[in-house]
Order: C-alpha cells, then structure tokens, then sequence
C-alpha cells in the first residue's frame, strides 16, 4: 500500500502534528505516524524508516523543534521525498527549527514549509499533491479543495465586507 | 512527457539555477526553464504554469530572491507540487527570500530548500526523489549516487585525515 | 467616486484591519473593504482590484501575515499606490510579513507601513495624505489632526509629568 | 509647479539615490533633490520640507542609513506623503534603517520600500503613482511600462530558456 | 539646579520609565520627567530640551519604543549627554528600538542602555555616574550602592546555596 | 572531592538551573551551587571559583542572561572547563545571553549549551560525561540512560501511534 | 590631570579605535589608550581601571568585538561612567558586541553607541560633553562642532543638489 | 591512548579546522582528524566514532556549517562530551549552524564554542582543559599559556598605547 509516514521528535509535537493526520484522514490518504527521535532513538528511527519504505511510504514527513536534525536524518537514511515541519518549540520560536531543517547541504534535499500548525498541514497538502501524480482521484480532490477554498474565503467576506 | 519546470523570477538568478537543470540533466531527467516574473509578467507566468502542467509537468521549481513570491504564485496556480528557492540576492541575504518563501499559508505549500547554490542543487534532487515514485530506473540512480556521495567523503578525507 | 479600497488576507486580519477603517471614517474618507487571498482566491483578488479601480480606488492597502505576498499581487495588478501592512500574526511576529511585503524588486512598489496595529492606522493615514492632495478640506483635516495629536502630548504628560 | 522632492541623509547616499532621480527622469516628473540630515542639520530640513510644501512638492522621498531618523522627521514636519529608503550603510546592512523608517507610530506614517537601490527606483515609482492620481499622461506611461517590463522578462528569458 | 531631565514618548512608556525617576529619587538626584515626542510635538519638545538646558538640566534621557527616534532628536537638539532607553513595545519586541536609539551617526551621540525596565534603571545609574564626576557625596553613594548590591547577591545565595 | 560547581548570576535564573541541580543528583555527582554576579560582585566570583578549584571542582557551569558575561568570567579566572547555559530572560529571549556566552575569543572557551531550561539539563549531562572521563560507574549509567531514554521514546510514540 | 581612558580588547581594535582618539585630539581631551583584555589580562585590566581612575580618568571607553564583555568588566569595577564601542569584528558583524554591551543588568550601566567606527567616534563625543559639563570651552567647542556639521551638510549637497 | 578525535562535514571545513588541529599539537595533544558527514556517511561516521571510542577518543569535535547535524549525530553516538564549531559558510554566514549545533534537546549535550575560527580554536582548548583534568603535564601547560596570553596582550599594547 502507498501512503504517508509522519515523525515527530517528540511527544510534545503531537497536538500541531495531529493537524497533518487529520488532513490526510481529509483526502483519504493513508498513513503512519510514531514518535522516534533522531538523538535519543537513532537505530528505532533508522529502522522505521526502512521498514516503511519496503512498506510502500511513498513521503516522509519529519516534525522537530530547536536543533530540528529529524527531517535531516531521515533524508540521509531514504531517497523518498522528505518534508520538514519546524516546531515553534523553545525560546527562538522555530527559527533555529526552520534553519536547521531547511539549510541542508546539495543532495540532501528536505523539502522545508512554515513553522509550527500552518507547516503541520502544509506538509500534508505536499505529500498529497506528490501522491496525486499517482493517482487521478486525489488530483480532482486537490481542485475541488482549491475551489472550496475560494468559496470559503468569498463567504468570510461577506460577513464584513464593505462595498460602495 | 514527464517533466520538471524550472521558473526563475530574474535574469540574474540564471547562473544560480543552472546548477539545477545541471543536476536534473546528470539524471537524465527532461525539464523546461524560464524567466518568468511573479509581479512584472503575471499572466505569462500563470499561462506558462497550465501550458506546462497540460504538457507534463510534474514538478515545479521557482526561485526568486528578496520578496521572494514567484514559488506562491506557482502553488497558487496549479495543485502540482511545488518547490522554492530563496535566492541570496541583495542586502538581507536571503533571509526575506527564505521567509516569502517558506511561511505559506495552510493548504497552499512550498516545499523549500536552502538559500542558494545548494538550495538550486536541492531542488533538482527532491524534484527526482518525487518523479523516482514512479520511474524505477530514476530511483536506482538515486541510491547509486548516494553511494557514490559517500565515497567521494572517504576520498576528500583520505587527502588531509590523521589516523594514529 | 474617489475612495480607498482594502484588502486583507485572511478573516483573521479584521480586528486589526478595522483599525484602518476607522480612522478613514474618522477623516470621512469613503473606503471599500473585502477579505481575498493571493494564494487561496487569485481571480478574485485580480478581478476585485480591477473593478474597484475602474470604480475610483484611489489607493489600494492590503494586510497579511506569514508569506505576506498580497500587497505584491496588487502591486502587480494595479498601476495605483499599493500600501501594505504586515501582520503580527504566525511565530515569528511579522517579521517575516515585513519582509515579504517591503523587500520587492524594483518597478513594483508597495510603500509598507508598521507591523500590526500602528501599521493598520498609518496605512489608512498615508492613503488620507495621497488623497488630500486632490482635497483641500482633508488637507486641512490633517493638519488640525496634528495639532490635536501634540495637544493630547501635552494633555498626557500634564498627568504624570514632574516640573522643577 | 508640482514636483517630488528627495532628501537624503549624507553624501554617502548620494549613488544610490541618483537611480531615483534618474526614474523620475524616465517619466518626465520634476523633482529637487538635496543633502540634509535629521540630526547635523535639523533646522535646514526643517526649512527647506516647509519651502518645497509651499514650492508645489507633491510627494517627499527621505533616503538615510543606520539609525534612519531622516523620514521620520520629514513625516512630522508635513503632511504630504511621505515614502522612506532604507540605506544599505553599516555593518547590520540596512536592516536597522529598514526598522528605523517602517515601525513609525500611529498617525505619522511613511511609506517604506526595500533597502538599497531597488528601494531608491521604487520609491520613484511609488512617487509617480500618486502623482499619475492626478495626471492621465503619467498614468498612461506607468502603464505602457508595465508592458515594456513584461516584454523585457520576455526577452531575457528567450536568452536562456528551454522548452521541451 | 543641576538635575536630570526624562522625556519619554508615549503614556504607554511611564510604568516602565517610573524606574528610572525613582532610582534617581534613591540617590537623592533632582529630575524632570515629562512626556513629549519626536514625531506628535516636535516643536514642544525641541523648546522643552532648550528651556531644560537653560534651567541647568546635565543629562537627557530619552525613551521611546518602536522606530525610537527621540533620544537622536534630543541628541540634535542639545549639545548635553543624551542617554536612550528602547522600549520593549510592538511586535519587534525592542529590537526596532534598540537599532533606532544605538546606531546614530559619527558626532550625534546616544548613549544607549538596554532595552525595557534594565535600561530604564541603567540610565538613572549612568546619569548619576555622570552627575558624580562634579559630587562627591554622590560619588560616595555609588561606592556604597556597589557594596550593598554585592551583599543582596551573598544574601540571595545563601537562600540556595548548596556548598560540599 | 570531585565536583561540579554551579553559579548563577541573579537569583531569578534559580528555578531554571535547579533542573541542572537535579540531573547531577541523579547521576549521583556532587555538586555545589551559589549566586555570584560577574558584574555585582566579581571579587566574590573570583574568590569562589579559586576556591573551589582548590577543593576539587572539575567543571564549572555559569548560567546567565541578556549581556551574560558570567561563564567568560569564569573561564577567564579557572582553566578547568566552563560551560555556560544563556537564559531566556530579558525582551530577547537569550539570543542576547547566547551570543554573549559563545562568541569567546580564541583561548577562552567556554562550552555552550541551549538557552533555557534544555541547556540547564545539557550542562549537567556534559559536565557528566567530562566526570565519566575519569569513572566508570557513571560511564555505565550513561549509558543506561541512553537506553532508557530510547525506551522512553518507544513508550511515548505507543500512546500515539498510527500504524498500518 | 582630567582626561579620557580607552581600552580596547584587542589589537585588531586599534584601526578603528584611533578614531575615538583622533575625536578627542580635535577637542584637546587629553587621553590614555591601552589594550588589556577582560578575559586574557583580568588583572591588568583591573589595575589600569583603579590606576587610570586615581590619576583623574573621567570617563572610560572600552571596545570589544563578538562576546564583547570588556565595556561590563570596567562597569563592574569603576563607579565612573563607561562608554561601550561594539567592534564590527567576527561572523555576527558586531550584533552579538551590540547585545553582549548594551544589554548590561540593572545598576551596572554601560552607554552603548553604534556598532564600529561610528561608535569609535561618538564614544569620543560623548565623552566629551560629559567633560564640558565641567569645562565651558569645551562647551563652546561643541557648540561651534555642531555649527560646522551644519555647514558641511550644506556644502556636500551644494555639489549635487537639484532644486527647482 | 587518550586522544582527541575532530570530525568534520566536508573539505571546505578543512582549512578553518587545521587551526584546531594545530593547537592540539601546540599543547603536545594526540588527535584524529578525518572528514565524515552526518548525511552523505552517516554509516561511516558511525563506525569511525565507535572505533574511535575504543581506540581512546575522551573527547570528540565536530565542525559543520548550515543545517550542521554532525555534531548532534555524534552526540548520538557516544556518550563521550562532544564539542560542536558552527561553520561560517552560507548565506547565513554560521547563524544557522550556531542554532543547529547549540538548540540539542535535553540529555543531549554538545558543548558548542565561536563559529568559524576562533571556534575552531576554541574547541581544541575545551578539549585540552578536558584532558588535563587527568593530566597535570597538560594542567600546567594551560596555566603558562594564561600567562604567555597576558603577556602578549602586554605587548601588543606596548606598541601603541598612549599614557599620561
């Protein structure tokens, strides 16, 4: 089966990173989601990885705050597509996560979206969006989000808008 | 034909980007590549993106400096994936680019890499990462340049390192 | 008829954003104001700004937060000043909307204001100033609003100051 | 007559500001163009803003480096607009002027553009937009640029581009 | 009279500039304090600086917040020490202030202090380290501050003081 | 004895720096913990630090914020190894303690760890780690408690996670 | 004898540091200029402070790049006032000697100016009025440098200036 | 034998590095050097920190620039004290492997110094203090070089300083 696998560093990223999951659960999109850190769980990260590669993980998603290393690690261990969400975790508010998430070096790729909850469900509109070059349903969903998102954006006007 | 378009926003950020059609040609990946502003030709761009995805395009790749929107006006243009690159032109270095780059709003991501020459390289790379899901050649050559990455570190190690 | 036209982001840039309808209220200034994303609704943030200025927009502000590329869409769209305001909003407090929105290339002016509230009201006061230039009646306005502002200095410092 | 007037801070701002007056030039909008600082010469500007008001001046352009106080002076000594160029001088490369122009506080506003000279063209052109409010063959030419800049992104990309 | 003179920008500021006239009142040192700004009454201000001056005033010191322009106005204005408190306000969160208070230009001094209630007691020692240089009962007073700070922190310790 | 000397420079950095305590504690290393100030009582500093080098300190930890010049004192004044913890106090969140502690000129070392509550741990682990040098027993335990923390994670993601 | 004492942290400080003394020259403010480092000469530090401040030192300036804490160092051991030059040196460009100066704890003031040669040279100005308030020829001098300023202004636009 | 071992990302670190290793030689201290990365040999860099750690390794240093994980990984590794150089290379000249070698989570130490230079330096001195904890050869070698150190400060102040 082909689907997603999230990562998060730590049990405290959980409450933005299940914003991830739901949007995938939103287009139907399989996946997998663990707790393994790059520091504390090496090996267990090293080996989920394989593990869900042979299992059909098309993208990892990697989520980590501060010296943000996960989605790093993981980009060394598979040659998926990774993602990174820098946490706003700690006192510089994720962007000591973004710089260590997006700086990596040529041929270590880790594509990298914005800080904290609009990154969570960014990384998940991403891997949909890769997933969809696959899949033809997935490619009409992600036109009908954009339509409904157009919609809901000329319904939050007309509450206050003001036209002369 | 499957393919990678690359966008640059500016003249100047041509000898950056040719690092990236280098490295997508070292793959033997076909892509296109343009100049195509954001700001100063909107409707060029936005009837480039359509023509492209219409002809095959599977990933994007935009790179622009300073206020660096031309990445989000592609994500907003199509629903392919779409990855950025901050150029480091002008006083800020980069940083304005990396952050009009990178902190999009929820639903409409850009997948961005490091600021510059690496990022130019990176972009190429996670672009083949994501054509390799459905190329299987593509996917060997990635593991076989892993390989060969991690040889040429023993090779530039073998040349100063100290062993007692 | 001459007015100014408004145009935020996202609904949750209004109570900010209402600041700056206010204070063109305060001036008697007419003013349109909708909610329409760059990313999320393109056309219609296109088709709104070309049917207001064929209305009379005099001067168009655009708040947004994050990525803030929708004071560069107007700018794109429009040949009248754009003003923009960067929002506070997201983890790194607007610094990144501040950049996003003041940092563009050259031929494409937004002339920026300051970060959240101040931002919202100056934005209104320079639009004001652009208009009074057509006006005499607001160009007194203004001037009458300075002398207000250094007296209420005054009126403040009259409560707390210490004279030898 | 109505006319733009450029203060700038220093001698050293003088390279880059002649790109403004140089833009101004291009489209045929008269414009004075001195030396006075904020702090060294505080009663000269003073004098010479009240003049330039009575003269004709439509718009003030204020370009000054580190801790750029000149646009703000300008804005609390008139109340014509007033747009503000941060300089590129100093070791923090513009950032604190860009801080020092842009965070003005409510009711005394200038309209800031990028640091350095595409700040210096841009707020030539900001200039001449609200100048074209009142002055149809300036709109005209603000228009046909905007062809000629699409034109341009044309030509420079027909150099280098590859299309499948 | 000798004394110190405070002036600060906004209301908003005296809870926090509240320190500084109390820790003269401690040392025994006369002060004014009054609120006048660089941008909303320039003129009050510039004749306060004057008449301080004339009336004996020693030291200013400046406080205001954002693009703190107020110490560097009063630096022009006088040719007596100015010391400048930024103030922790607006999103910037004093750093805007800090850059805008500190990096004056060559001959326009502004002894900067640090940012928030720190710098606004910092600028009360600072203005009577200067105050003393002509006092000697005041010179004697800072030696025994030194002395008396250097217990509370023996006092402190010994409230958590592990020692093997 | 051997030991780990903990000094803090004002008492507000105690509730932090106690976790540093508690991680020693936990290993079972000695330490000591006081209050001095690089600044309000350096002749104390001095004197401790002598002190306890003479009684068997190995490593020192000093923990400050904003211009946090402590742990350069401390490395200034011993030749054992230093480390510093930047605190998050003051309107800059420790960037300003962080670049103060680890920017040392070359000669004077000191080893730098996390702003906050993180570094406060991390210094007792690397003080740990030093002390392992020279015991075996706590060698053994931290190696344990690699293993327990691997387990931890383990335990963590079962809470949470989504597997397929 | 009164007179001025600088101190610099560093060899490489003295290109940009004989511009504070060639300030004080101009004014005829005797001086004494020594490096002596907070870190790698503590004691000769110190003993210059206690000597420099028994011969008449009025004012001590110390200038120090990256973790800059020789400006805190004399604050700590002097009552007199110390000024604070921030040296561009180093990665950081002299942000992290701007927060390791400036951001001194409460009741341990250091008068910071800009960051490297403009600093060097109002370190100088400001040392010297605080000298004038004890010496009306220098007052004058001051007054009359302030006069010159004003003229080199209108000399340096003369040269270029476009007026109408 | 008890060794220092110094890791380091890629070739470009070589030359800044070489200062490490040349003052590990100065202190007559045995060391490694060899380059390895986190990602292009993440296998490579595994076994050579556990061969190492069995050869005698006491104290590890890594070098890394941007998104610079080497340090993190080899923290990961072992539980011997790693000291972590953040590289200046990049657009973001070392900010961002500052942030990325210093912000580890919690029972992760590395002990992080300057970057570029100065850190490189840096490291080798922590590295030595670290050994001469069990080394009183090496113990006294650190004192005289404190004292060679004041001396050389007395010097270099010889040839310009200025005394009344």
């Amino acid at each position: 089966m082909k689907f997603v696998s999230i990562v998060m560093g730590s049990k405290s990223d959980y409450s933005i990173m299940a914003e991830c999951g739901k949007t995938l659960e939103k287009f139907g999109v399989p996946y997998e989601l663990i707790i393994s850190s790059a520091h504390r769980s090496p090996e267990r990260t090293k080996k989920y990885i394989k593990d869900a590669e042979a299992k059909g993980a098309q993208v990892f998603i990697a989520a980590a705050g501060m010296a943000a290393h996960l989605a790093g690690a993981l980009a060394a261990t598979t040659t998926k597509p990774v993602l990174g969400v820098p946490m706003e975790s700690g006192p510089l508010k994720g962007e000591d996560a973004l710089f260590s998430t997006v700086m990596m070096p040529a041929g270590m790729p880790v594509g990298t979206v914005a800080i904290g909850k609009a990154g969570a469900v960014n990384a998940a509109y991403l891997a949909i969006q890769i997933m969809a070059l696959q899949d033809d349903e997935l490619r009409v969903k992600l036109q009908e989000d954009r339509i409904s998102k157009a919609k809901k954006v000329e319904l939050d006007s007309s509450e206050i808008e003001v036209i002369l």
